[in-house]
């Protein structure tokens, strides 16, 4: 292709909104332009690095025996009102209603069309395993889209479902998906971060997220310096520091040498830092104790005090019981953080938050930054489990101005619940290995779920097996970003003078720069082209009126992994001669000129093997 | 690729909203399946032909230098208000408002994202011609979606569109697309009919439309027996089968012998049959008189009688001035029928209708039914060029139960304008050879237009020219609808046992039917199933446990070109055998086992090459 037939409009300058590598990249070199916030159009050369990621996703979904199939992008909205998700989706969800008022979604993830179009054909056992997938649009209402298509509005996804008789079956498919997912970001060239994640909206059990380092991204990791353990904040745990005493006898008999809870006058004092100064004593001694609101709270709270009261609904038929709202105590060393997201998921929450300031003072039954755990009644005291090691600690005395020293877990109060809330962070312990942990910010490319039963239940799927017995299947669920991967691709190789593709994505294997097209180093440049695309090398040949030192910078901008540059000098040299450079090098190679072709091709179809091994 | 690890859900009943022989056999043959009215989803056989479709036509316009690029599917709302047609392309378009408030459509075109795009990048002369397409969802929000994906809601549609310094640049772009368009039609197997067509709501002149027959086709057709005159019944013009009298004085001359006109008492007469049968004639004597109303009318009615005390105005400052609302009498001649596309488009009005029966009385002074052209003041009378040979008719005498005979054009009224707007029907004589025109209906699979200035105008488009001067670049815009090609393959291809296809769509080439899959049999259906897939054949082997009488039905349904049959008594044969059928035959033929496989690999190879051509 002759770069003067394509249209890669190269820039020198960085848009203003371009704050990641990747997007001001993707801009400069041609490859998109922005149409509005969030809305992107990938130019030639950046459709086809994106059309090679896409076949690269294509080939491992068919290679696992996945059924490509093409629903529509405008879904019926009857379809999420089956599923629920109509209501519980929020507002990314792009609704529209048409002219007959008929409405419909401008579809962000597809478990309710894929669990239609199944549910429809599905009669017999024989007929599963059943795994589909498509590659197409989606859309996802960001309110503040940003970094370029790494997060717009409008996407591409290839995004799979899988329907089984069995967990052994979800397993294997789920296997076979986290195979091909590593597959598919090796032979990008990406070094993706396999992670154990929270399923989060999606529902179900059973996930894997595959992140990429990114400075700007979404996701908080947590790695372990010694071992391979990766977790997202949102799930990860840590090895304690401490014996646990998981039983209130074994917290009463560690405090036997402990003085008796004594309360002690804290004027003005309310925050951890301002009672280790008053105190002279390090955060860790105290016991904090935080209020926090729960919404849709499923887990049985039947024995919970202060709970007595709390109704429970349901929202259909098919849903489980849950209370709207409640309130807990959560109490953990004064060192550390609650993980809400981990706190909600023991206490099998839609959502929690900190309590409003009215509901802390009506259930502590004292001002805000007096809570602890000793004397509560109002509510239930859950303990993270840092507490039941803490024998002679500080804690809020529900009353203004006023603190306990002394407080001994199991001797002066006993915890509803013990659980694992805290956050952990950079410095804490393997979970596996005891290694130090270490943070990462991660953008997630791709994540796999067994969902389970969510959709297929409220969708009412279902088989006959071999008997002839009805049974509602398992499903599961498997998305990969392409933009974002293919943003990714550019954050992971590039430096200062622009991208470094891997020959696998790259628009071009091979950038062909004539000093000056014309005479004999047109017809030479002509027929390096015309060789190398006979071997099936994907060639640009810029052919440009310009000087060679633009030609060079635009050349190295967008990043074509080998340039060969084609000059009067070296052609007239005996043999002729060309260069040859791989974009991450700096020294030019001479080249004998009737070599070039078949060593460059050779080369590059090695590459590209050793990258889809 | 084995039957049982795909997803082909073949159905023996037929839907009944499927009224079109595509629409059954795609739901049949469980090529599609719908999601809702208008919504079809494309499950893995179907994909694998729309697939093919896709590469046709992408291939065809990298062929011409076009250059594919991918915008968006959702479109910000106001580059549609920058080029006026968020208010006029009605409700067809699907307007969405996000959660923030911002206004989008789901692009069922794309002029206004392409020139938008262009506008930002162009500066120079140099940067033109510029060719650019994409392959992508388009949504349409038709009101009685219908006949499967021939007229669906979401589609698939490739769109390009091209910018020029001239009018000659454009139309080599324009030729080139024409061509192009040929052979993406061929090789699809497809019989298309090109007609130049009135290019409707897009704008702009300059137009051709690629038809197919289809009993349900939208487009009514004018085709000569004679020559390859080809036309839309909304444009197609007539050889006269008299000598027009394009003045007033020959008018009058020819009259010469004709008695005065005279007013006769028609009582309770109004229609034209019930006028021949009380006069006893033929309604070729009547010159029939339509009073119509017509919008936003463009065209100078300084000098149209009754027309003085209109206003004109301009919707926009850079649009031409219109009458929001004009009366127009339209005579004809009475055998005949007023075309209203044809209307609009002499009088430059976006949309022509009847006026209402009291519109009528306050502008004819006379009950409907009575309307003529003598003695009419009130408004202008257009006269198709009919009227002009007609030196002694009846007519409306503009009074109850009154008429006029012997009524001569010229010398009893000379009309305001003169021009052809009959509808041209079966029967008709071609404008260009003088032969019979016959009628076909057909639907539009494409669509070339020059565009002109219309939407580089609206959107500000500019370009410098060699000397720096600035100019507005001309465009043109080339659409085919893919699910409707594919559908329309379909159409064509099919008997009453299924689908035909010509092996260029096929979703698979070959299809292999073990009598039992098992033993020897199986062993030699896998090994063709193999030799033929090296050989870039595409196979479909049943293996399915089920009668060779359903295997038949069903390769017969989804109309695989090739079928091999495998059976133990063919293969105990010295030589083994196997047999061989393509599917518009009824007689097998047995072929050695062992030259299967090449054998068919060559005809189908030469088959493709044919159509490629």
């Amino acid at each position: 292709m002759k770069l003067t037939k394509t249209f890669v409009p190269t820039l020198r300058e960085v848009p203003a909104d371009a704050v990641i590598v990747s997007h001001r990249l993707m801009f400069r070199a041609g490859m998109i332009r922005k149409l509005s916030n969030g809305l992107f159009a990938y130019l030639p050369l950046g459709l086809r690095s994106f059309r090679k990621v896409e076949n690269i996703v294509r080939e491992e979904m068919n290679a696992i025996g996945s059924l490509e199939i093409k629903p529509t992008v405008v879904i019926p909205g009857e379809l999420w009102k089956e599923s629920g998700r109509w209501e519980t989706m929020g507002e990314s969800l792009l609704r529209v209603k048409n002219r007959l008022g008929a409405e419909f979604v401008v579809s962000p993830t597809a478990e309710e069309a894929f669990s239609a179009l199944v549910r429809d054909e599905l009669s017999s056992y024989r007929q599963l395993p059943l795994s589909l997938y498509q590659i197409n649009t989606k859309y996802r209402d960001e309110i503040r889209p940003r970094y370029g298509v790494m997060r717009g509005r409008e996407f591409v996804m290839k995004d799979a479902y899988s329907f089984h008789t069995s967990d052994e079956s979800l397993d294997k498919t789920y296997e076979d998906m986290g195979r091909a997912y590593r597959r598919i970001f090796k032979r990008c060239g990406l070094t993706v971060i396999p992670v154990k994640a929270d399923s989060g909206a999606m529902g179900g059990s059973g996930s894997e997220e595959f992140m990429v380092e990114s400075a700007v991204g979404d996701n908080t990791l947590l790695l372990c310096k010694s071992c391979d353990y990766a977790a997202n904040v949102e799930k990860a745990e840590c090895k304690l520091d401490f014996s646990p005493r998981m039983s209130a006898e074994a917290g009463k008999a560690a405090a036997a040498s402990t003085p008796p809870a004594k309360k002690i006058d804290t004027p003005n004092v309310r925050t951890i830092d301002e009672l280790c100064a008053f105190l002279k004593t390090s955060s860790s001694s105290f016991i904090k104790t935080l209020i926090y609101k729960a919404l849709n709270v499923e887990l049985d709270l039947k024995a919970a005090p202060g709970c007595e009261g709390l109704k429970k609904h349901k929202s259909s038929p098919d849903s489980p019981e849950t209370c709207a709202e409640a309130f807990f105590a959560v109490a953990i060393r004064g060192d550390l953080d609650v993980n809400e997201i981990k706190l909600a998921a023991r206490l099998k929450a839609s959502e929690v938050a900190l309590a409003s300031e009215a509901d802390v003072e009506r259930l502590t039954g004292a001002p805000l930054g007096f809570a602890g755990p000793v004397g509560l009644t109002k509510l239930p005291v859950l303990a993270d489990i840092t507490v039941t090691a803490m024998n002679d600690a500080v804690s809020g005395a529900l009353a203004k101005d006023l603190h306990y020293k002394h407080v001994a877990y199991g001797r002066d109060f006993s915890p509803w619940m013990i659980a694992d809330v805290r956050t952990v962070k950079a410095g804490d312990r393997c979970p596996l290995c005891g290694g130090e942990l270490y943070e990462k910010k991660g953008n997630e490319l791709g994540h796999i779920f067994k969902l389970g039963y969510k959709y297929t239940k409220a969708m009412k799927l279902s088989y006959l097996d071999e008997s002839g017995k009805s049974h509602i299947p398992t499903m599961g669920c498997y998305g990969i970003g392409l933009d974002r991967t293919l943003a990714s691709v550019i954050e992971e190789h590039n430096d200062e003078d622009g991208i470094i593709w891997p020959v696998s994505i790259a628009p071009y294997h091979v950038m062909i720069v004539p000093i000056k097209y014309d005479g004999k180093v047109k017809e030479a440049a002509d027929n390096l082209e015309a060789a190398l695309e006979k071997m099936g090398i994907d060639v640009l040949l810029d052919d440009r009126e310009e000087r060679p030192g633009v030609k060079f910078k635009d050349a190295d901008l967008i990043g074509i992994p080998y340039r060969i540059v084609v000059g009067d000098k070296n052609l007239i040299q005996a043999p002729p001669k060309v260069e040859i450079k791989h974009r991450r090098e700096k020294e030019n190679k001479l080249v004998e000129y009737s070599k070039a072709a078949p060593e460059l091709a050779e080369k590059i179809k090695a590459e590209l093997a050793e990258l889809n091994r």
